[in-house]
């Protein structure tokens, strides 16, 4: 809850009916039986199943106008005299609410309904729901150059910008599968920008909004401009690398040339790990610099992030794949004796990256989206002439925005 | 290099003047012998010194037209080819250019300036200055209540904006030391935008990109709306969390009260790792849910993001602190046992962060900046009334723009 927020709440009570949360399905008759153990509260269900609830997670969880307000689903209770050491002096369960009561030492009464508290068991499947649907999609399938036409999905671009079931599925498939196409597009200019909206807003980096990718008429450099861009990931000299790229095809080169490629990094980083393990090791321990030194109307930049080619988070999942020949600093941060070690294995990780590489090219009124965290991409080189100007528009969209409108949706969609 | 950078290069070269770089000092007849040694090129300084270079990495290097494009600093070798077993055939040195020219097995030419070798050498003391001046100011000191009045340092806003040293001082403090003031601020209302213009652009969320704190006459809340704000960092729900906090005081409220709190979270999380290292250890490896749930100008979201109240980089390093009572998730994504240690540890770590609390009170025309990355800040109740109503503009700065912008004044200003 930013200071905006808080204004928000006084000026209008605009959340109370928008709140999505991650609900059990309804269950009838739940709770069998509630009584305390040791630190805890238990809640049998019928099924004999029974939940752990830590008595200091509740009180830190009171849902009463004190401790809690509902129209931010904020908690409010003062943290500075909370205290971890919390008793109860009654439990009381009504049947026909379906509520708990409980009285704690010092006289405060919290209460919870029973689907509150389901919702929220600590059981590990519960969790791993939880974590699976509500918080992330699982980034599943990964897929290899074999797998590409069975996990490709085409949306309409239409039914994404007009229905909340069509950006449900969009974003869903792009969560998961790292690659979506939309199509019938208007070829006008501003539908990436439309689109972002419908989402949440276009990222912003040192490039702009949108970028644009034209070769003018008249320029002495076509052929340079319309040569080949190897496999990279965009922007990854940003901490804050851009979540989704979105490249809206207003006109495709008709020469032999101009392709699409495209490769899911994960694959290629489960690969690594199973079949090169020293080298997947080295590839997600050593710090390489990425950088971007530049000016974009008039303002200069030099941009430079230091992070391993496989990013791992806390859990040892993949989190980010970073790759870019032309971005890769020349200042090489690491032992000098560890360098050629970390070649040898950036060069299996490439050759990888070639062999499951996939090649397609899209049609004027195509939208290719795709995972800029996980997937690798690259163009062709092609050649341009005065009847056929190759004419993509692109824009950037965060993965904050996106899971954050998936939730939404979720929630409106009851599904 | 995104698509548009490329676009860039051909219609411009406007990058040839722009390279600002980490070069090592001046140095006359820095190179006394250069030669080969197994698979490295060794190059002596005259005062004994001597630094190894891969030769992979010399030839993935490699500075001429066809392996690297200057205008852009863009390698432009094809990795697909490149090979990691690289041989040389000869190794020349121009006293008088100072470049060396070293020929490779398949005939291939490759040309270093000695600076451009020495500025990149392996050595640590020379990875270590790289990593604390060009790479990002060392956070550092970090400071408890009793240093405050010691590290905080107030600019005048003018200096600021039409000035690059000003501009640079600023950030660099605001870099090292985490918070900074600026004064003298013109009492209108997009000063923070023409700062953040200054810099890069406003980080946008989903609150937009600036937000008001204003309490309107005649809501009839303004007693919640001016109530105490717990200690917290803003937005800990979002993966790429807004960077540095600028919050321009045009009405300060003349009430026993709107005062601002901030506390130095990395020396909290100091405190807990020498003092408390089982409850840091908790801290540093449970994973919260940080959640945002409501509406802004119509739009829904729900934002959730997963991590520890004390983040740790790659190296073990503090990264990122994450404290907010209100938007802490009722959902606890761990194992139930594991709950009431967490609580314990978590008493422990806001208990030092209010002992180690400053309070003061910003004053119309100034602006306080401060890093949401490191810093933990609150505010205290406060009583408006009809004739001062207590009024803030807040916007946020990303550090992926002032890192570049301190690395290109850096280079500007040959500080």
């Amino acid at each position: 809850m930013s200071k905006k927020a808080l204004f928000q709440h006084i000026t209008s009570r605009l959340f109370s009916s928008s709140k999505s949360q991650f609900n059990v399905k309804s269950r009838l008759n739940p709770v069998k039986n509630i009584y305390q153990s040791s630190k805890f509260l238990i809640l049998e269900e019928n099924d004999k199943k029974s939940y752990k609830y830590p008595l200091v997670w509740l009180r830190d969880n009171c849902q009463c106008v004190h401790c809690f307000h509902q129209g931010s689903s904020s908690r409010t209770i003062n943290w500075e005299k909370f205290s971890v050491n919390q008793e109860l002096t009654a439990i009381e369960r009504c049947e026909e609410s379906k509520k708990v009561t409980l009285t704690w030492a010092d006289g405060h009464k919290s209460i919870f309904d029973d689907n509150w508290l389901l919702s929220r068991n600590f059981s590990p499947e519960n969790q791993k729901t939880y974590l699976s649907t509500h918080y992330r999609p699982d980034k599943n399938p990964v897929w290899g150059k074999n797998d590409f036409q069975k996990i490709l999905k085409k949306f309409d671009y239409s039914e994404v910008i007009s229905t909340d079931r069509g950006l449900f599925e969009w974003l869903e498939t792009l969560s998961r599968r790292g690659i979506a196409i939309l199509q019938n597009t208007p070829l006008t200019r501003d539908e990436c920008r439309k689109l972002a909206n419908r989402v949440g807003f276009i990222r912003k980096t040192h490039y702009g909004e949108e970028f644009e990718v034209i070769a003018k008429e008249g320029t002495s450099n076509v052929a340079y401009l319309s040569s080949a861009l190897q496999l990279h990931t965009d922007l990854p000299y940003y901490d804050y690398k851009p979540g989704v790229n979105l490249l809206h095809c207003l006109v495709q080169s008709q020469s032999e040339g101009g392709f699409n490629q495209i490769t899911d990094g994960f694959f290629v980083a489960q690969k690594m790990k199973e079949d090169f393990p020293a080298y997947f090791k080295v590839l997600s321990e050593t710090l390489v610099n990425w950088s971007d030194i530049g000016q974009e109307d008039g303002n200069k930049f030099h941009s430079i992030y230091r992070a391993p080619v496989i990013m791992l988070d806390h859990e040892g999942k993949f989190a980010r794949i970073n790759h870019s020949v032309p971005q890769r600093d020349s200042f090489f941060t690491v032992n000098v004796d560890d360098v050629e070690l970390w070649y040898q294995a950036m060069k299996k990780f490439v050759d990888i990256l070639h062999d499951e590489t996939v090649v397609f090219k899209t049609q004027p009124g195509e939208i290719l989206t795709f995972d800029n965290i996980r997937l690798i991409h690259g163009r062709t080189e092609y050649k341009d002439n005065t009847n056929n100007t190759r004419h993509i528009i692109g824009s950037y969209l965060d993965w904050d925005e996106i899971y954050s409108r998936l939730r939404v949706l979720r929630s409106s969609l009851q599904c």
